[in-house]
């Protein structure tokens, strides 16, 4: 079943809106060439892209938590959502070998309430002081009734753009080109949903339990609460580990496309595969809901990150040292397969294959 | 009369959220401390920030197009707003003393419109291209019920993060500690309103012309149309100075807070002031503003640029040179008074002053 059926969100029109904006962009690239802010793309679709400013190659990467910022206005909880925010443009730099350095986040709001500005800066501000990050910059729009939201409080919507540099030990930015069939994936653990795929969980809910579906009980919690749980940040690790000299091959954020697109993008170039056998297993609010919605795992590996929010590929000889770096960190990591060179991404705890020429 | 009371916009809780926001913004510098994306802040309030990385100094600003865009969704013309988008970001680097080498965009809309994208992202490839920036990143994403604005088609905010360097001409960046008393004061000709100050223009125009008020005629074309005249962005001009050693005092980009509050904040810490008595007339909308909202100079001068979207002070000596200049880029621009020691920014030609304490 399409992505587009089931999330209320037209897929293919997104990215071929995405394409276009792309190509435009492309073509101011010569506009740096040879100057400060020069673009050195190695590979199309790499979620950060790199600039150069004299000996210096800067990462840099935008992107926002969409609609998971309607369970706050749910539950009343703002001070978490830093931690999602600075997850989804760190992690993408961290994919690409960037450290994550600064941060800077433009909340586009409705009406403002001090209270809640301040929880959701406070929830940054905590979120960067783990991750070693600078908030540097910052606006606060107030747009009217251009901003809607759940409930009578202040809506917002919060994006932010990070910069970073290149890791010191690595020459160019991580694209895949330097993957290996043979190579050991390393699953990292997700906390819970990361800030993707809000839109169909809401659907479902609203469905089944109507408009005040945060309210009901899920385990020991309510649905509100367990939706809300913050984005683990996994751009230390990365760093850590290139700090040990321990390269990855590739590093892989899950974000919207799950596993199979994500995974995908970084493997079709040199048309290679990955056997994943040992993946953690979805969190139990995410078996609920594909069951609520009535999806396989075919389209939920495809659309949530289903218990694993990075993989990181390696030498098989670096994988048990790159283990205790995790450990050490307090990240949950097992090796949870191999890459190969089907052109297959196989999922086997779930039963699920997908091409990666798709 | 209060700002807030006139635009619906509560400017002194905005500015109380400003300063918590930035409060915590503060806490994180010392996270970057001797590392790459180091702060290197001068003073409190400046629009761009400096960061350290290597040897390089990166300035960085964010900051979006705010309602203006709803002028778009009203005349269905949608490829000026990347002038405006540019202007808001590249004009406040060059406020600093840097040049803009790079902007990365968000959409965030409630449902997708090839087209639509399409012509926002020509607007801003058109801008750069004039501008010598690149865009080096971006995200659009569908925010369904969260997005609102006029009429059934797509709607959207558009935010964007710039970065450029400090011009190799400088040691820090301009923050008006360089000012003296006796600088000529350069003023730059707007095309019209820039991207601020709109709450206000909509609710006079909806009282006095009711919903359709952009169909209305005004001189030899329509309201609407008028209202969306795109921003100039001044950031090259300033760049051309400095590539002539022409190193101004400070520049004042006139956004929000009109000539009063943008003037005073670099004219406050050496407590100067300036007599302005050659600045440009008001465009004549905003002559027609002003008095279908019953708003006088006191206020209007805090509030729209009023003809005058960029100030820059330099010496006396290279004012001249600095007005052949302009010239050549086709910049309209005048020698509008001077600093004086006075600690009041007299606007002669309005009849109004104020303190640069307040």
């Amino acid at each position: 079943m399409s992505g587009k059926k089931k999330s209320g969100v037209d897929i293919d029109l997104g990215n071929r809106c995405s394409k276009r904006a792309y190509e435009l962009s492309k073509l101011t690239f010569k506009n740096r060439e040879g100057k400060s802010g020069a673009a050195m793309m190695s590979v199309d679709g790499l979620f950060s892209n790199m600039l150069q400013f004299g000996e210096e190659r800067i990462g840099i990467s935008s992107d926002g938590i969409g609609t998971k910022i309607e369970l706050a206005e749910r539950t009343g909880i703002y001070n978490t959502l830093g931690y999602d925010l600075l997850a989804m443009v760190a992690d993408d730099l961290a994919a690409g070998g960037f450290v994550p350095a600064n941060i800077s986040n433009i909340i586009d709001a409705d009406f403002l309430d001090y209270e809640i500005i301040d929880a959701l800066m406070t929830g940054l501000k905590n979120a960067c002081d783990e991750c070693s990050v600078s908030i540097s910059g910052g606006e606060i729009a107030e747009l009217g009734p251009r901003i809607g939201g759940y409930g009578d409080n202040m809506h917002c919507n919060w994006s932010s753009t990070a910069i970073g540099v290149l890791h010191k030990n690595l020459t160019s930015p991580l694209d895949g080109s330097a993957l290996n069939s043979g190579d050991a994936v390393l699953a990292l653990k997700s906390d819970g949903f990361r800030s993707n795929g809000f839109s169909l969980i809401r659907k479902t809910l609203e469905n089944r339990y109507g408009d005040y579906w945060h309210t009901e009980k899920f385990e020991n919690s309510l649905l509100g609460e367990v939706l809300l749980t913050p984005s683990r940040i996994y751009s230390p690790f990365i760093t850590s580990l290139m700090d040990s000299e321990i390269i990855p091959t590739s590093v892989i954020h899950i974000t919207g496309g799950g596993i199979a697109d994500n995974f995908s993008r970084v493997l079709k170039s040199k048309k290679l595969g990955a056997d994943l056998n040992n993946l953690f297993e979805p969190h139990s609010i995410m078996n609920e809901l594909m069951n609520l919605a009535s999806i396989d795992n075919q389209f939920s590996y495809r659309y949530w990150n289903m218990g694993n929010g990075m993989l990181v590929t390696l030498n098989q000889s670096e994988a048990e040292k790159a283990l205790k770096i995790a450990d050490q960190m307090n990240y949950s990591a097992k090796i949870a397969g191999s890459v190969n060179s089907s052109g297959i991404i196989s999922i086997q705890n779930a039963g699920v294959s997908y091409n990666v020429e798709e």
